[in-house]
């Protein structure tokens, strides 16, 4: 048996407690995998003087120093989220030659190609496994298990607030109002939802996958972005009426024009893998030109899975340093990055429409979209509303984004057109 | 750039090929996640007179020392299938130091020990990614990614063939021998269809599945198997109604008596996971102590998605090989083995019993099932057959196994019953 690793936890809240509990609950079976027993030697937090029950026997300390500064503390462990100050503390942990893994998605994020130059300038690892997908393991599967493949595509849903929201409005056509108050009190949503509803918090996860998936640093400044907010039950029983679900997804694609990442609402064909992910699971789906297709599955959140996947880092930063192997896996962004812009993404597209119900209307609207070059796979007509309107919606065929808002830009000008209801992706390029 | 990296390829068969394709394919791409070049030196073929254009440029020979004795080579691939001459041929090429890929399910299952020791005695790496669920990264996820947990259940559909076949069978009411027919004419099974069928192929996944869940050495003999030739669409119906599909799983479980690991027919509930996984696909699902459950999709077996799974290796072995890390993640069977056995197992049970139409037939069933110790959870009774005849499904409550062996003695015995029509297992205890 070799010495032991000793570990610096930097934050002890739901993802912390879990780290030092599946440490404890399972220290057995981690030492006979490792060979070599871990230690938590330190936890950083706000307030020692707190009783916190389940660090009996731990150090604890609310100076940052005495972890990054304890040369025998080899692996620091970032689970306070938000940028500051856990990217400075990460910083300075690498800069002192430690070894990093996080659950930290906002730093990697924003800020991943400054920890990675640190991590290799100072020959040390830096982990992330949890930062994506709670406990569902995907970053090491992307960086090693997929690595034969030239991956063009990857697909997830990322957020399980969302993901809970719209099963539930696809379950029992519950508005989106009714379901957000649901999720806030079970816990799901917070009391601002923005992150999760607009999309932030997937677009962030996107930016991370499709940098490992494309070998280039995509930041988040790189994703277009659209969340769940202007869902209503009727898209839902429509895309349902069609053979649809509608999921929040974050797609990572290259394209002959570049990579286009973004984050929105999407039509996904009932038998697609991914549209039988429901409530608050997670799942990744990756295209690759050996593999074809694969999928990830598990729970996206939540103290144990997330830590899981922090646990599974460390174990793996122990194996480096027990074969001194550090940085065995560097950082995979060697690509120059090219980005293809938003118009020019092709995709077919839900349009649904609020118009007049006289003759010639359907009419009107199919010149319409066939002036802007595009073409319509199929149009249903409605009478929803009040009896002189009813409600058009379209199908397209695969098309340039930029030929939509044309498309929309002729529609909203057109006087039998009341409303443009909605535009929402539809995903049906499946091989 | 650090010198080239030489590989052997043993086998040029369907996933041989691959591997060369992958290889020239995404060579650009895979010398920059590695930091090296990698090259096929050589491929042991049967007849080297034969033209194949794919390997141009590659050295072919039918001598293997020409592999194993050629210091240049440190990774010798193996992805000829059976046991003679693969296992003698990777245990030369350990022997020798190299480091040894395989896709062999058979040798792995039945000899995956004698392979380990061997590396680990020449301190080399051994590699079976491919040996399960063909593209699906499953063994390196379980081996690292999940390895913070204590796995309590592992559960896949590993077979594409009888998965193919189920679906086919529950999607058109096809019978069994249909099926089988079209599976054979669309090449997804072999003339002599037993190894899939019979679930033999599946146990060998089974065997290599739970070794690496529950870290102790679970060989082919010690997998319980069964195979679908007994699945009639009448199963199917009623598994339908009761809202269940019927998969063929490869299944270990841990329990308090031991673990148990076993391939057979189950009653899965709709909205498992597992459920819906259609067609030649795999899934491995894994309950964790951590994660809670996470499950890998994709394509069991093909090509290049086998080819995938090896190159991955091939890349993590180089490096090793950059790093000088060999045997960085060892066989992991540290654990005694404790086997639960199949009698002890406990689970739900559907039987189907062809039955006399008269009164207190069910009174006289549902006695008999009580008798021994088995309680029900649901019965349906209906008129299938010639008049004089019903059909009674019972949906039982858990219990052990030999309990409903026992019961199915007393119901055989009784004169109301014509016959014991099928007893498949119903897994309904997800968490």
């Amino acid at each position: 048996m070799k010495e032991a690793i000793k570990i610096g936890l930097l934050g002890s809240g739901t993802v912390g407690s879990g780290v030092v509990r599946v440490l404890r609950e399972n220290m057995e079976e981690i030492t006979a995998r490792v060979g070599t027993r871990l230690v938590l030697a330190k936890v950083l937090v706000r307030d020692v003087k707190k009783p916190r029950p389940y660090l009996e026997g731990v150090e604890l300390t609310d100076r940052v120093e005495d972890i990054l500064e304890d040369d025998e503390i080899s692996i620091v462990v970032e689970v306070m989220g938000g940028i500051k100050p856990a990217k400075d503390y990460m910083l300075r942990a690498l800069a002192a030659g430690k070894n990093v893994v996080t659950a930290n998605k906002d730093v990697v994020a924003q800020y991943g190609h400054e920890l990675f130059d640190m991590a290799e300038a100072h020959d040390a690892d830096f982990r992330f496994e949890a930062s994506v997908g709670g406990g569902i393991p995907i970053i090491m599967p992307l960086k090693q298990c997929l690595t034969a493949n030239r991956i063009t595509e990857i697909m997830g849903i990322v957020n399980g607030t969302t993901n809970y929201m719209l099963t539930k409005m696809s379950e029992c056509g519950a508005s989106y109002d009714d379901v957000l108050k649901e999720a806030q009190e079970k816990g799901y949503a917070e009391a601002n939802p923005s992150a999760d509803v607009d999309g932030l918090d997937a677009a962030r996860k996107a930016a991370i996958l499709s940098s490992i998936a494309f070998n280039t640093r995509i930041s988040l400044d790189d994703v277009s972005v659209e969340g769940i907010t202007k869902i209503t039950p009727d898209d839902i029983a429509y895309a349902k009426n069609l053979g649809y679900v509608v999921k929040l997804l974050a797609i990572g694609k290259e394209t002959d024009e570049g990579i286009n990442v973004r984050v929105h609402p999407v039509f996904l064909p009932e038998e697609h893998p991914l549209a039988s992910v429901n409530g608050v699971f997670n799942a990744i789906f990756v295209r690759g030109n050996a593999v074809g297709e694969a999928m990830f599955y598990g729970p996206g959140a939540g103290s144990l899975p997330t830590a899981s996947a922090v646990v599974a880092d460390i174990i793996d930063v122990a194996r480096d340093i027990v074969n001194h192997s550090f940085g065995r896996v560097n950082c995979t962004c060697y690509r120059k990055k090219v980005l293809c812009p938003i118009e020019k993404t092709r995709s077919s597209y839900y349009v649904r429409l609020l118009v007049e119900d006289k003759p010639g209307v359907l009419g009107a609207i199919a010149t319409a979209f066939g002036n802007a070059d595009v073409s319509l796979q199929s149009v249903i007509q409605t009478q929803r509303d009040k009896k002189e309107h009813a409600e058009i919606v379209a199908i397209t065929h695969c098309v340039p984004h930029a030929n939509i808002l044309t498309a929309l830009d002729v529609l909203n000008a057109l006087p039998v057109v009341s409303e443009v209801r909605n535009l929402i992706r539809v995903e049906n390029d499946r091989g």
